[in-house]
């Protein structure tokens, strides 16, 4: 069995003794430092740090532990999350016609490696369309959606978010673009992923945008929701070689493969508080 | 020593009988098909193909081959260049003050990599800012340049290209951008390195463009020179993954890396007869 | 809906006329030649080539082809074979615990990626072990397997293959080592995908040895079955990246993603006839 | 002009404690924590980390730095190191008659991506073999080896390594293996880069030992140098596709892009203070 473990995450401006002062603090409340990355951003002078801590002989004392943090954040203008690592968070997904994504998704959610509690699968097309996907008892939500029930559609979707408890929505090609008022509810906590290597291929049908340019290698990106279409936060991006060969076909084909593994990072990383914000970017501490 | 080989690239609309035709004339005239590579484009249904071939016993007859080709490519409306590998390319290389792309040519070109005639190397800066390099006999021309006098030194680059017998012009980070005659004259043999993924960050400072919208990797794309700046049909690009802790310092350094095998890349392919234009797109008939 | 297609490959000792006869044979019976590739060996002087092609108007005489074909065998002491892209190849698929690989091989059948025909899965686990899985209506055959009965299992094994007319057999983390004899009935048409990045790290337990070893790159292979173990015609390999960081559990993880793109990269080679062998290496012929 | 800045790095048991007192050692004493990497390896329990610290308006005391941290060492029994990033290492470089990685080397040391004081190039050629590098004032030791002068040639290069002051010895495809007393005195500081991707194809002729066997992706490795012929601690490795197109000597050239890049990474973080040994293993702390 894993030792019980908590991820702490910050970001504040830099200046000297931040990290003496968290560590002594973890320190003095029992905690064990097991991992720590921290960045400097030295455009900003905004320093970022995830620390997990575990506790030798059950030693910790959480609720001090946060009492030590908040007096250190006053100091140092601190933005912090501490995180018990047993607790999963709560995730809903949405998708549209091609599954390729929330197949892949499902398939590692069950096999252990995405420590997540699936609330819901929401989607613009039946049931059916996903028939040989084993929901086991994850909710599915049917909200078809029209030129003229958009409104209303958004306003379910939200419904289905908040009612699931749903601290994280993963667009797994969910083809509907959210409204701007949808996407300021999900600011931070909403990750789409578009099939090409951003900033190139913007909008729709980027696979036959790619192969009318003739590049020779194709991508997908993760990356944060947010009000500007395709020009949220960067969180993962990968890439792979094609050839004049290649129809735009072939190029769907082979993207879904780039898709699936830009997603299950990017999820991955979010679930395991790896990605902090800085600014129009993200501050990504891999493994 | 390797056996005398000819190379013999061609494409016409697609019909059936184009093979066995080229075939049986290589056969008939005493050549051996060594390699060979085709693509049959759906779109536009024109067919593409770089064959190699030796001579066995030095039988090939090589004006009958030239003759027998001919009849062929009137047949098919067929367009199609001969070449002897023994022929090496004349090539001149314009460079400004960066120099790594220029210095791994030269490495490559010293150890035989590059199977190509360096006859000049231009620059608008000095002899001096390449001390280091050892340029052999390769003749350097420094033509400086300035907004009023870039008319002028045009036409110095253009007639050091025509004295030079040069049939391939490189751009290994020549910081300046030829004007619309210019690049008229070297339509389909002029090959620039710009330093980024194209599309993204076309235009100046694609490094520090990268930065600020915060990709996860970045790239390089050698391409054929148009007058339309940073649209030319694209040979080949390459990426390698970066991290928030990248400073736009970080990038231009890792970008030279990938900068230089993707130029040189596309150079030994153009070398190599693998690259035929098919519209605004390239058939790159890679190894 | 596609043309019809045929797939025709062929090896022989390399001498001039080989693609001038073949092409000629293929034009004279209505057929058009779409994709060709080859591959003409240095060393061993044989020749290896793909052909596709496709007939305009039905125009192709597919017995008169053969008879063709067979004459040019004949001159050429050519071996060959001719497909009809619509008859799918069937495939038996052996498995173990691991079911990932499995996972991914129905997922893309489903999706149409394979173009195969699905006519049996063994395991000797029992089939509760697949749950999650929808086999439709493939039918599943429960074959446990101890040091004592592995003769009589074997037997069994060979039984269901047979009867269903398979093809193809791909070991797609089937945990059991073949014996000669049914390694030997196989040959050339048993895929096995083995965990590492051969030859590093044969035998059990590769991602432990990797661990131990401290490599920077882990991969896994896709091989043809013979009767030395490991020691098959490699037809794929990949790697991915790792870190001190990784434990033994994370490259298991890790290498789950690596296994499955290389284990359907070359089943699907293997179905679209891609892959030739040469001796105990193979040429393959990507797209 | 950077900011005077630090490297430490350190390895101890791992038990609580530690990230305070060093970060509070660092605080008290004027410094300011600009990077911090850790690694805590769960198998022997020993935590190893490297921290970068520059000193706002030059306040850092090192003689009091260093006191401080002695007194840490000795509570948490901890290896340590502080390294000023303004004293450049002095590298010794060895080549025999293949100068690839040499030349890249030198060219990127010119360029100012080495921070190193090269003192020495030491090869068993003649200098004529390197006429068109340009050492600047390196001091060049032509040693000269057989297998009866082995001994003493040895002597000579260790005699040129300690009086030259080398704390770091690249052998950049120095083709001579080292005796074990040799070795044995280079221990920790002597970088190796071998043309496979070990443990694959040991010993002579690896690209051929390759292409024998048919992998589909060749490699080299940058490893320190121990009496156990590669089987010393591996720092970094890379690969690159190749198919059955290529003969072994396609394989040479490709192998000295790969060879260049990894050794010259290897180099860069041991410049860095980025590699610290844990057994037969090295972490690493990437950038």
């Amino acid at each position: 069995m894993p030792r019980p473990e908590h991820v702490l995450t910050l970001s504040c401006p830099n200046r000297p003794g931040i990290v003496a002062a968290v560590a002594t603090t973890i320190f003095e409340q029992g905690g064990n430092i097991r991992e720590a990355q921290q960045y400097d951003d030295v455009e900003s002078r905004r320093f970022f740090a995830r620390i997990t801590l575990d506790h030798p002989e059950n030693a910790l004392d959480v609720p001090a532990l946060r009492t030590g943090l908040e007096a250190v954040a006053e100091r140092f203008s601190m933005q912090w999350t501490l995180r018990d690592r047993a607790q999963k968070r709560k995730v809903v997904v949405l998708v549209s016609k091609f599954d390729h994504c929330l197949a892949d998704i499902l398939y590692r959610w069950r096999l252990g490696e995405l420590p997540m509690e699936l609330v819901g699968v929401i989607s613009n097309h039946p049931r059916e369309t996903y028939q040989h996907l084993d929901f086991a008892d994850v909710p599915f939500h049917h909200l078809p959606v029209t030129k003229s029930t958009k409104m209303e559609q958004e306003a379910e979707v939200w419904r289905v978010i908040r009612e699931s408890g749903a601290e994280l929505v993963i667009l797994a090609r969910y083809m509907q673009v959210l409204s701007d008022g949808l996407a300021a509810k999900l600011a931070g906590r909403c990750i789409n992923i578009h099939h090409s290597f951003l900033p190139g291929f913007k909008g729709a049908r980027p696979y036959h945008q790619a192969h009318a340019r003739g590049v020779k290698l194709i991508g997908a990106t993760a990356h944060f929701v947010t009000a500007d279409l395709d020009e949220g936060p960067i969180i993962e991006q990968d890439v792979e070689r094609i050839s004049h060969n290649d129809t735009p076909d072939d190029l769907v084909r082979q993207g879904r493969d780039i898709e699936r593994r830009v997603l299950s990072r990017a999820l991955l990383w979010q679930l395991e508080d790896r990605i902090l914000l800085n600014g129009a970017r993200t501050v990504v501490f891999r493994d």
